[in-house]
């Protein structure tokens, strides 16, 4: 029927028809029709997990004037909007929320959900406790907060999520999609942010779909298929139905003004048809939501049911209510092959000079607190383990909930409003004040000797050091004058036996350190700087509200070592230090030593560091035992951010948008001096007013570790400054360079390390948290240390990344203090020490402290403990990155295997892991193995596993070697090369 | 307990209470506590029947880039809010979008809320179609309008609204308050917008809340319990709960951050207490919501489920969700002695210079089509029950329901955007459509003789003339030259009979009118003047998109006369006029006549007016037959509109505030020209080129009309500009003057008339719509005849009132063209013209042309009828006005005693009316006397009525004459002064 017509009908009905008006009722039982276009509605909210509020904030609605969003509102009305209409359907995807409101509901509402979900009108997808960000996020932290939402949903619904659902994250990671995807179960992936010329290409070539494979290691048995929406993930324009949203409503009451169904209609097919054009088969799909919708669920629906209704209607096109999982399988059942992706999708950018990587470095304090706490959460789980989990606490659950959010692709990526960041950090810091003490009854628990009766001797209270990044660590800040010990508790998490230099600040120079056994080992003092002094005098009173009670005046530095999974015991004590160390200070040399040469040399090992000696700056890297010797540079500069008065391109917390470097000049407070010892060498530069470094040469370790110290970077210029470090060498690179999930030429994100190559050797970096790196120019290498801009870079935050500390009101910008380590090895020698010093770098040795009179504590208690068998370590490519008892008392077991093919000729090998030996103090009674997020059985989950077509691979894919099944008498478990394997243990 | 140990419990929770959440359970079951501050919150939305958005638009939620608004949401999502807690309550309006809703619904949904009304629930306040205007309002619409929706609920739900609820109209009227409140038995009366100073002093005073008797005439017996809000019809500031509103969310989690419980109770018990500072009694009211708010009504009620706990859990004040009925019920339960108010609330001022007193006359030609649209269907309705209604149509109801529209607040007061008063008229225009052919058939069968066999015979098809305001009367600009009579038929919807001078365009000169009888009576020709003919022509191309087909060259004038609720026929033939007009022309004097005086004398009957021959002005007013004399004058002038410049408050839609006076200058166009005939005289003045004047004196009437052209007033100069015509005597008034609602010393709303008087004389002006009037200078009175303006003043319209009119998109300022009518009387005997000519101006003939061949009408039809015996007819002080067939067969009468007490020695006295000689044609069964609204019956009413103590009034009212009860043998209706009486009669 022509439009003209219907408009005289609808005109004439105002006019004369006496409609009886009645209820309307729509048909909206569509299901996809074979021969038409089919449009999947796909009813969903996206709820940050914090952003602009909090994410208590966004759950109740408080705090509106910032931003009108309230995630109860959402679900409160989603049940009766489901109800009133069996076909309608929802997604819900972020469990952080989903768990606050089912906390909430009645036992009646919690019945007709659990109903819902059933019927598959609700379905939970993702399912993590957020969607985390895939740039700035550990591997280990997105499993862990993914396994916390799956297992929820799990347990209440007995429900598997299927779809993964990224659609905000800024660029998305190989490790999302082969890790976090495939091997987690999901049958689909579905995001929406890529590079906008890459979007342009694949819109021409139908290739927003496609079958991606993540992990050139596990190929093809870990891929996903992977669809990009073809803008965003609201709906087409004009069809967005939030109250007071302002498209077109179906105006089908002809009895009222306004009616225009038929344009609707045209309208609706219109845009259906012009997605089309740019997708494979007749399915496609409309993400029927945005940002915080839903909060009256109803007027979606009332708007849905009248597409449908008309739309089914007029014919031209089919649309349904559908979801992700619906769409996918619709995918699925047309048999077509679809094209490989394999890489990632980074950088993104969303337009030109919009490079959303100044993200990886945004909030570097935030990024670091959530790296220590990560480490933290994996050993304290083992520790909590150990002693058995208390239910009603102090358990890790709020540290692991806190983590969880930490992960949102707003929180830990640092695009979040400054009140939301220090949420964030607060949640931390209460899960870190729970956690510690589970930690530290744990180790009061295992140090007490069962053997022996001291079970009635008071508990011992342990102590930690959280803030020995700012020199603070009270326990360890004490007069032994009395004869008192102070015990140190050395706790390994890796399943590595491992040895490290443990420092820690001491009030006094007469201490002298012994082992487990009593007997003194050699350790060393080394001055506190003014300028660390300076910092941990000031963040103590800005954090703490006090000033530090003692004055420590050196660094005490030992070498510990303790076996896998357990610990270790050193005592410190009043006492003579050894000859070497009796004429105090004598161990401290001063630059102004090496009088004879033009050069100095720093390293009391294998590896030597050169400075010249007029410019105090480093030339050389030399590692005498495996003969690499390398012109070496280091420096430091900064961009100035644009301030976007050019094109309106500000640099900001989403994006790096630099106007002009600038190399850092010394503003006559540069300094340089070397403190030398036994066990470290440590050079002392003052690059600047605001710029320190500390550069640490161990003499048993092949690398160097350099501690920056950036801040507060000055703005009374006016000008926003985006912090690097440069390591510049002569290799040729190509400007090439690798980062753990496959790097680009262009600023990349770091999580664990990169590196650059050329014919004969490999310059590798590892860093303490997630930040941006670049290789611009050959044989260099670029970090973004810390950035502090001015201007807000539009992309929603609407802040200005300036991060301040304040005193009383006092504001100045953040300190940032971060280590980076550098090593230069033989070509194909370098992974080894990527994998396994990475793998320290994030798990590195927990302390806790405590006094103790005399002998007493060595006589009584239980000095060293390994949680495997004695004679056990795991292989070397190995590592346990979960170990955790359930709530059902069963524990959870993730290992990894840490090398990709081809990385290493000896460890780039299936590796196999006695779970016998591991639980060596237990017996096992069953073990199951699970999926990466532990929320079914592996068998389970590859039996339902969709086999998606390639396009261009004839037939079958080649044979991705994997880790053989588990004999249950012998239990043995085989790793392939980047194999992830999790298990459930249940123990007699 | 201490706010600081709140606090810190809820901090140690969020640390360490292992608190099991659960499903969290509000008591909201409180009721009136009798020792305490009762807080009642009243759940309401404001929802107006159109202002920025057309009322289907707001109903539906379109057009939501305008405002965010959908009152579909607000009505769907009330139900399961209500269905929730038993406990909550909610209050609706606007019959408008109820009824619009109520249509819509499943039977299931009819049926619930059904029960929610029936447990008071859900209460159904005002009642009206819309939340009518009190000033630009006609008392008879709004009447009619409330009449629509209070029968609408009482069938429906069987209830009678109990509550006056006109929160929003810009001051409030005395007919409100007795009328509209008192006779239709409300209980009490709440509104929001009085004056600034007055509520100052009312709040000071605690005399917000006072019994109000708005009528000096009916006194104590149709008093009402007036309750002023101490600000606005908003919750307290930081207590709005709208969907994304920013008030502070009570936040109770205490597994969440930011608890705020104590907090919040603190801030509801702080306002609770500083209203209570200015009331009475300890029962405050909170307006819980505002203009289309309730879009998700569960996110108020979540809130106040929250309040009600934690407050009545505190225990200072008491917190319970109520409604004004029972308020009402609570304030009357303390019996307490309240403040008398008489008189009304207008004008409104919010602040200095903001006196809302524009909207009296903006809008004036909407004002004026209301007007005659009101006037129209009225004398429908008597046609309508005469022919028998149609249920399935045509008949009136789309009519009434554009009428009912129209009385909205931001309607007929001007005060919407231009789309939506385009709306109002659309409405009305089809309203008119249908209605005229309800009107055009009735006259068909009413003309048709029963006795005659002609029942074969076609159908009449009757014509009739709405744009005879512009000269545009197709009907009666008929060639007549093949021998065909025009039959025009006259109908009289007054209860008197009545003589008027009825004015048609003619094409041709060669015209006589012929009497029922035959007999050619006394007619006269006016050349139709090219000002009126230039008007006539663009509004023709303007508004029916095409030039008219004739060209008239005359008015036909001749004195028609009708009887009571009846009609009279009149023939327009070719034929040779009477020797007197055989010359044409000679009977059109022009003013050159008068030669030898320097005066011209106008008018051919006792009323003389006196011009200036050299200026042509007015300055003389004489009725030879009373002896009155006064020295008169009528100018023009302009006030320009305020900009906004000085303290941004510009004169807008709403607000008059004018920066400067001029007095119109004759801009070289300036003509006077006087036409003289045997029926009236004309004097045709060019006062500018934008200003044009016809004074008309008729030989049998006592007063002089005005009819008025303004427009298009120039705003090349960029001034806006308000035109004002000024009558300026000689009489010492001391600047009082008199409106039909009490008028007072400033600009005052007219809906009827003003005057003024001194000592011997009363000057009294007539209007034909609703236009703002004063006395600024004594014995002058100013009416506001137009307004055109440039800025908006910042009342939320957001639009400059510019009313334009575009021929092919060429846009010019809108013209209007009115009347008023000037009479000066001895003193004390002017309310008779006032009263009596004012129900004729409302109620003019209605006029309806046909034509026939040669004398077959007058020989086959019936050419006169009367409704109402031949021999009786109405008392001269009262007005029937409604008789309307009902949709149950029944008929609804309305009687209005024309006369407040005192106002004429003859006529403000009882009157009697014979009901059954009104309907001399029919035999009545049963009169059942109704309240004003006809939704119960009078008695019940009565009995019902609260009677509150008014202060300093010793026990009882001075006693108040009413009409007694009807004798049901007899019939004989008694109507005191002002009395209005309204019956449901049922006929045999």
């Amino acid at each position: 029927m022509a439009i003209g017509a219907w408009i005289l009908i609808a005109l004439m009905c105002v006019f004369w028809c006496e409609v009886e008006s009645k209820y309307m009722v729509y048909n909206t039982t569509s299901k996809i029709a074979p021969g038409k276009l089919n449009v999947h509605l796909v009813a969903h909210t996206h709820d940050d997990v914090g952003w602009l509020k909090t994410v208590d904030q966004y759950y109740v609605g408080s705090n509106n004037s910032i931003q009108g969003a309230c995630v109860q509102n959402v679900l409160d009305s989603i049940v009766p909007a489901l109800l009133a209409d069996k076909n309608r359907k929802f997604i819900y995807v972020e469990q952080a929320f989903f768990q606050r409101w089912w906390r909430d509901q009645s036992e009646a509402v919690q019945e007709t959900v659990k109903q819902l979900i059933n019927s598959g009108q609700l379905e939970l997808i993702n399912g993590g406790m957020c969607m985390h960000d895939e740039a700035a996020t550990h591997y280990i932290d997105m499993i862990d907060q993914t396994t916390l939402g799956h297992r929820f949903i799990k347990s209440e619904f007995n429900v598997t999520p299927r779809i993964g659902w990224q659609i905000d994250p800024f660029g998305h990671s190989a490790v999302q999609a082969y890790l976090l995807s495939a091997e987690v179960g999901f049958d689909s992936l579905f995001f929406a942010r890529i590079d906008y010329q890459d979007r342009a290409k694949r819109k021409d070539e139908k290739s927003l779909e496609v079958v991606w494979r993540g992990s050139k290691s596990l190929g093809s048995s870990s891929q996903i298929f992977a669809g990009v929406f073809p803008e965003n993930y609201d709906p087409p324009s004009n069809f967005n139905y939030e109250v007071n949203d302002d498209s077109p409503i179906v105006q089908d009451n002809m009895e009222l003004f306004d009616y225009n169904v038929p344009e609707r209609v045209n309208e609706f097919v219109a845009a259906a048809l012009s997605q089309a054009n740019i997708t494979r088969t007749n399915h496609v799909m409309w993400t029927m939501g945005t940002d915080f919708k839903y909060q009256y669920a109803h007027t979606w629906f009332r708007q849905m049911d009248k597409f449908i209704h008309y739309v089914n209607q007029d014919g031209r096109v089919n649309a349904l209510y559908s979801t992700p999982s619906i769409y996918t399988d619709a995918k699925y059942a047309t048999n077509k092959a679809w094209p490989l992706k394999t890489d990632d999708y980074f950088p993104y950018a969303d337009r030109i000079n919009a490079y959303w990587t100044g993200y990886f470095t945004s909030r570097p304090a935030l990024k670091g607190y959530v790296r220590t706490m990560s480490s933290y959460y994996l050993a304290a789980r083992q520790l909590e383990f150990f002693k058995g989990r208390s239910k009603v606490g102090p358990n890790t659950d709020s540290l692991a909930d806190a983590l969880a959010i930490a992960q949102h692709h707003d929180a830990v990526s640092g695009t979040s409003k400054q009140h939301v960041a220090d949420d964030y950090a607060k949640r931390l810091s209460i899960g870190y004040e729970e956690t510690a003490k589970v930690v530290e009854s744990s180790l009061a628990s295992m140090t007490r000797s069962s053997s022996k009766a001291d079970s009635g001797s008071p508990v011992t209270e342990f102590h930690q050091c959280l803030l020995l990044n700012i020199s603070y660590c009270p326990p360890s800040e004490v007069d032994l004058s009395n004869g008192k010990n102070l015990v140190v508790v050395v706790y390994n998490p890796l399943g590595w036996k491992r040895e490290d230099v443990i420092r820690i600040p001491v009030i006094d120079e007469n201490v002298i350190v012994k082992d487990s056994g009593g007997k003194e080992i050699e350790s060393q003092l080394l001055p506190l700087q003014n300028a660390s002094l300076a910092i941990r005098n000031y963040y103590s009173v800005a954090y703490l509200g006090k000033f530090p009670s003692a004055t420590p005046k050196y660094w005490l530095a030992f070498s510990a070592s303790a076996p896998p999974i357990g610990f270790n015991t050193y005592f410190i004590s009043r006492g003579k230090r050894p000859v070497i160390a009796t004429a105090s200070k004598s161990h401290v040399v001063y630059s102004s030593e090496e009088k004879r040469s033009d050069v100095i040399e720093v390293g009391p090992g294998d590896v030597k560091l050169v400075y010249s000696k007029n410019q105090g700056k480093l030339i050389r890297y030399i590692n005498s035992r495996t003969m690499v010797k390398e012109s070496v540079r280091q420096s430091y500069s900064f961009y100035s951010g644009d301030d976007g008065s050019v094109d309106e391109q500000a640099s900001g917390a989403y994006i790096f948008r630099p106007n002009h470097t600038y190399h850092t000049r010394s503003d006559g407070q540069a300094s340089f001096t070397v403190l030398r010892g036994p066990l470290l060498d440590e050079v002392h530069q003052r690059i600047n007013s605001w710029i320190y470094q500390i550069t640490r040469v161990y003499k048993g370790k092949e690398y160097a570790e350099f501690e920056f110290t950036v801040g507060p970077i000055p703005i009374d210029d006016g000008i926003g400054k985006e912090v690097v470090t440069q390591i510049s060498t002569h290799m040729k690179t190509n400007k090439t360079f690798y980062t753990d999930s496959s790097g680009r030429d262009f600023i990349e994100r770091i999580d664990l390390g990169l590196y650059i190559k050329d014919d004969s050797k490999e310059l590798s970096v590892l860093v303490d948290r997630s930040v941006g790196g670049a290789s611009i120019k050959d044989g260099q290498l670029e970090l973004m240390l810390h950035r502090r801009l001015l201007h807000d870079d539009n992309r929603g935050v609407a802040e200005a990344l300036n991060e301040t500390v304040c005193v009383q009101n006092k504001c100045s910008g953040l300190t940032i203090v971060g280590k980076y380590y550098l090593r230069i090895d033989p070509l194909g020698e370098a992974a080894k020490w990527r994998r396994s010093f990475g793998q320290e770098i994030y798990s590195p040795f927990l302390l806790a402290f405590t006094e103790q009179d005399g002998d007493e504590w060595a006589n009584s208690r239980i000095l060293s403990f390994s949680g495997m068998d004695p004679s056990y370590v795991l292989p070397d490519n190995v590592a346990m990155i979960t170990l955790q008892e359930l709530d059902d008392g069963k524990v959870l077991l993730r290992l990894a295997h840490l090398y990709e093919i081809g990385e290493d000729k000896d460890l780039s090998v299936m590796a196999s892991v006695q779970v016998k030996k591991v639980f060596a103090h237990k017996k096992i009674n069953e073990v199951t193995e699970m999926s990466l997020s532990a929320n079914q059985g592996r068998a389970e989950m590859e039996k339902k596993r969709l086999v998606w077509k390639v396009e261009g691979s004839s037939g079958e894919s080649p044979k991705v070697v994997r880790g053989g099944p588990v004999d249950p008498s012998i239990l043995v478990v085989e790793l392939a090369p980047m194999e992830i394997r999790t298990f459930v243990i249940e123990f007699h």
